[in-house]
């Protein structure tokens, strides 16, 4: 297949080279031309813009920071809609909010374009072997032609719907899962180190408990208090809680806990920890306690 | 190593059985006297109170439902204070209070009787199949004593400190990771039956992401609203998050977050869900979203 | 001096109305029509567009419903921006959020118009007969042109400082201070309920206690359950409470109690209660109490 | 009438000064004597017990600091309970959980004695004044007979129901209420002091808008940061928030913001704020957002 990528960052650059190994053929934009002449190596064409990279093509792929950047791609001047041929279509990874997912499938149904939210779960690392879980959601036939794509990138793929914003909700409420795991770990390591339990020791009982890598892994850098280089930044992680919360408003459901970790989220913000991993929320908790 | 073990719910009987399997002689009490007759068919002795239970055994333990049953069972009239050995141990495996934890161990060290705290985690299958995960603490002599007992009733032993209550500050905060997991599943059910997203697909997202048997268990249960029979009570999960706020408001750590579960759990309990399973918090967030 | 009125609603009818009887020449437009005739009768004459109605006005007051309809009624066809003279001011009473009091200011600005931010706080009845607290901010000088509208329409007028948007900060905090009153009522309420305590004894007490007109009046109405003809309505003070948060959230600055409003009120929202006055709100503690 | 006096900190020296004022014989009992000598000088005579000051009193008044210094006052050994006469009452106006008052009610109707609940609202400077609110609960006759007292120390009693239990959650509740607007406060004073409006400027508003006396000395307060002397101490605030939190649990009623404030005030006692006025949980607002 003929496939656009745009948005190299730590995530993209790892799903555009799988996409690549695959055997599809990728032209690649990004906004900093150094990431992507890093792709051209392994084989991408290099656009000089959203709309030149998706000419000719039959999926166009965004993997960007936010509701911002991704309008910016698509309606900007030179973007994807304007780029991307009749029938072709966009596939959205990036993690943005439900109201952007439901305005960006009406914007491209009406010039005749697909639309198909995927966001995906996983860290860089795993971006890079493609082991991602991609949550799909979009019309059936468009999922179809896109499974390909998918597979090239992940280790699963899950199917939320036949309205694309439904991926998005569900991409939502799974980093609030994460979000409150961290929350959690940070308020039992404040109240543990109070009473003087190793906070390796709590981590071993969890990774007991749970018997996951997730707990196993973000466990041991909270305990360790290893916050850089962020596999996740915090101020991301923000990001994604407002929109968890804005979509739960608009959809009437309220999100006590999604509250409270919005709320030591901006407190991380104020203390400077915006570019730390969002486990560094644990801080919060530490602070809180006198610690 | 002769035994007595007082206390045979659901969790007791199983971690008895073992106990008896492994070779030691074991003398059980139970306030119904059925429960400990079920176990001498496997081998186990039958006491008339705690204190005849605990007549001549280098080791007690005890696995009861609250803080008011380990105290009337030590301090009680028969009580295991009158009937323990000096020397002999006391193991109380109970979720109780870090506060009551101290007081026992001061109230043995007083009439020369040792105290080792050793809560475990597990549902009852894995007590039955001797997989808990055994958290002691006390002091390294005892402890050692201790181990071919953990040993016989768990798959992996983790020495939380040298004071007893450290145990169970680390007992408390696990169950509280696992009700922070509760009440996200909760609130992200909520929101994704509001967007027509299947229970189910979020299960295997999540299933997927953390790749652990409790999120794919708990999660499958509340995504088939299936609580009954509960492997848990909401109201001894409520007890727990209670003691987890009391012994972090004692360090002066706040807990938000086990703040919002304990709300959810005390209005799961003003509807009547107080002997369901506590994964039914889920209920609260659903009803609170107008489901 | 010759007036625009813009937004006629419960408050905005009032308001214009306190202005002619002060002997201002005032203009008015309301999207609807009627209730602009009903101020032809008091001496107004009745614009046919924001635009119009700000022809050869020294000040345009707006009071409008959020800040889309501000946008709308500004930078819309036939808009305030494009009617106002170059140094004519325009006030806005709404409650909008402080993002969108400074593009307001910028806006205005670029073409050489002055901006002032003039939220009122005060119920209909308090706006009818002159007296709202009104909260200005804006350069010096602009402020000192208006005050004799503030005036007219207020019995007291604070200056929040020298950029409009800080008097939207201090009004949504005020708002925020008000739901968190009756937050506290609904959970006070809920819990004398089920200690058989009648509701209007502690509206007794809290009168009693606060001697403030604004506890005794929103005591008595929730004590009363009654909720209708909104006051305010709670979809209203939803929208407020989102705005503060946002405020905060900009600022850096967490406000775990505009939290638990927010999730309060969003779930007064899935009931159904968004045209109710927003005192009842206290319903959610009710109702999670199993009352 | 007879009446003794028991606990003589400063709300309670105000109230037994007032009593002698008022006419009646009191007979004074305080743990450091020196505070019982200053009363001599009022009149009072000094008792070396708490069972000595009851003896041949009609009537037998406790302003203690919590439930364990009533419980020793009470049943401690030259107690209340074996100095009062049968037929004699015990007022408790210590502000003390709803489940020790349950306890003192049966107890003392179990040696024929009567017990009124009458928690106070007010400062020491309105118990010097007798401008304290009273709020009152027991059998009615008792009551009826008490009101002397009440109307010698207070400027308004309420009367609550006719269990003494329901007075304390009166008093719990309506502490709470003013800890509501304190967290109100200090949440909004940070989020307005990054908008750099003048503290001053929003107390201003807030007196305005609430026209009470107390938005507008703690409003003050807390803009002027004048925490010392303490009115009320903060550890005593936690205090009486964990017991509104206790009642409310056995209400089985959530009380969402009360547990915010729990967590305010547990952390403003890890950061050493115990013996500040309560309103200094405003740093906690200010210190989260990085102030």
């Amino acid at each position: 297949m003929k496939i656009a990528f745009i948005g190299l960052g730590r995530m993209g650059s790892g799903m555009a080279r799988n996409l690549l190994r695959a055997g599809h053929g990728v032209t690649v934009y990004n906004r900093s031309r150094e990431k992507a002449d890093a792709l051209a190596a392994d084989g991408a064409s290099v656009a000089a813009s959203p709309g030149e990279a998706c000419e000719g093509v039959e999926v166009a792929v965004t993997m960007l920071a936010d509701d911002r950047a991704v309008e910016e791609v698509v309606l900007g001047e030179s973007g994807m809609a304007a780029g991307l041929a009749k029938d072709a279509i966009h596939i959205s990874s990036s993690t943005i909010s439900t109201a952007l997912a439901r305005r960006l499938a009406s914007g491209h149904a009406a010039i005749g374009q697909g639309f198909v939210s995927a966001p995906v779960f996983g860290r860089p690392d795993a971006a890079a072997e493609a082991k991602l879980v991609v949550v799909a959601a979009g019309p059936e036939e468009l999922i179809s032609r896109c499974r390909p794509l998918f597979d090239a990138i992940g280790r699963q793929t899950c199917v939320a719907g036949s309205e694309p914003w439904q991926a998005n909700a569900v991409k939502l409420c799974g980093n609030f899962m994460i979000a409150a795991m961290l929350e959690a770990f940070g308020e039992s390591f404040a109240v543990l180190r109070k009473a003087s339990v190793e906070p390796r020791l709590f981590v071993d009982v969890m990774t007991a408990l749970f018997k996951s890598p997730v707990y196993a892994n973000y466990g041991r850098n909270i305990a360790e208090e290893r916050f850089e280089p962020a596999g996740f930044a915090l101020k991301l992680g923000l990001k994604d809680i407002r929109l968890t919360l804005e979509n739960a408003d608009q959809s009437a459901a309220p999100m006590p806990l999604a509250s409270v970790i919005r709320d030591q989220l901006i407190s991380a913000m104020a203390l400077g920890q915006g570019e730390l991993d969002w486990s560094s929320v644990s801080r919060i908790s530490a602070r809180n306690a006198g610690l």
